[in-house]
């Protein structure tokens, strides 16, 4: 019954999420769904959503908010017609006491009254935007995991939530650089500008060669190595709080919203 | 004691809120430290503050949220260095079970343990682009406040806070409304690109003569009214709410943050 990544490719974003709610797709959803906006999920108790929300606010390039639910209601109502934060990802991981339990394909025996369900944009956003604008992406092209590094940046606490930014790198024709940092920063709602270019130990990078997640990348003769934030760093928050529950999406396995990548806001107005 | 607005004109951010704090000013904080970000600002108890901050999220445009407070903390340690949310501002007004009953210098002996402080961003920054792009802000000019009206758009809802969006109307040459579009697009953390320009029949404005907020202003030949999601919205929805206890600024008299207007985030990192 499951259904290839290939199959899906000129699949809307209700007809990906019809097939997902089925059981019919649960691998990666990079490069599906062109144009729709695909976002971080972490689902975790109201009594810690007002000091997550505070943590978005105060770090809005690693974990820029596009969505979140009212508590104990599973439908991201303003990213998209019926979208149920329980069912419609490919797959989820499962955290208790702060460390990876469970790997999944849905969550509603998991989801709870005071649940609190939040979306955060992702890099998929700024990659098809530097893609369209000529500029190579060379994990994508080479179907591996961009390395992803724990920066001596740190992020602003709230609450429980704090530590180092995670941050992504891609190498960059040296004379583009500028222009990389142009067009990214148009969106915000997708990390926005790289945090640093160059220098990797000025962000306390040791080794370019050895990431701490995802697959290691050359670094070509004229290329500089270009460090955004991260989705990592929402994650590595949520561990180190330690909630007894908590839950995410599986890395790579997006949520697909209705709304476009390129929307001026991620809010779609209720009917 | 008191100093007037034109003494002020050249001072730091930090310089104004200092005189502030001592009580030395109490009057509207428009043209003063060009190139700083200026906010609206709510003060909440923690019961009500993750449906308002759902609120803010769910409707970017008129509740642009650029600062929260820690629970019981009165400092807004993501807009600058030492601003104090009870003293920092001219004037505030208080508001029991959704009603002003007062307004007045400091909110000192109101701030409890379980408050929350807000800030949201204003259209002072926008204005100031359009001004430099030589864009004539008639009410501005002629020294009145811009006329505002409730509109016909619905904000998304979040717990108790929901209703009209209120909007601002400015004239704009006919061949500049798309470039002021443009503009205003580049400042989400100040309203955005306009809601609406044109009739103002489709978003349910009867007479652009009779603002519900502010003073009239004229619409000259050539001229399109354009409309901006309005800070004055979140106001509405606060009394809407109707709350035991609730603290705003008072209108046009803003807390001035060390933050700049046209910064990419509104977060300055701790030292």
């Amino acid at each position: 019954m499951g259904r290839q990544h290939h199959d899906l490719r000129g699949a809307t974003p209700a007809e990906l999420r019809a097939v997902i709610r089925q059981g019919g797709y649960g691998g990666h959803t990079a490069g599906l769904a062109a144009g729709a906006l695909q976002a971080n999920i972490a689902i975790l108790p109201e009594a810690a959503a007002l000091d997550f929300m505070r943590f978005c606010q105060r770090n809005p390039k690693p974990c820029p908010l596009v969505g979140v639910t009212d508590t104990g209601d599973p439908m991201l109502r303003t990213l998209g017609r019926d979208i149920d934060i329980r069912r419609d990802l490919p797959a989820y991981n499962v955290y208790r006491d702060g460390k990876l339990v469970e790997s999944r394909a849905d969550i509603v025996d998991l989801w709870r009254d005071d649940s609190v369900g939040f979306a955060l944009g992702c890099s998929f956003t700024f990659e098809h935007a530097l893609q369209e604008a000529g500029i190579e992406m060379w994990h994508i092209e080479n179907d591996t995991t961009v390395p992803m590094f724990r920066s001596g940046l740190q992020t602003v606490p709230a609450g429980p939530f704090g530590g180092a930014m995670v941050v992504s790198m891609r190498a960059i024709p040296e004379d583009r650089v500028d222009e990389v940092a142009t067009i990214c920063a148009r969106f915000p709602q997708a990390h926005g500008a790289p945090v640093h270019a160059g220098d990797p130990a000025a962000i306390g990078i040791a080794d370019t060669g050895a990431p701490d997640w995802g697959d290691p990348a050359p670094l070509p003769p004229g290329h500089v190595p270009v460090f955004w934030a991260c989705g990592v760093t929402p994650q590595v928050a949520l561990e180190r709080a330690g909630l007894a529950l908590c839950i995410t999406h599986k890395p790579g396995h997006m949520l697909i919203a209705d709304v476009a990548e390129d929307a001026e806001t991620t809010i779609l107005a209720p009917d």
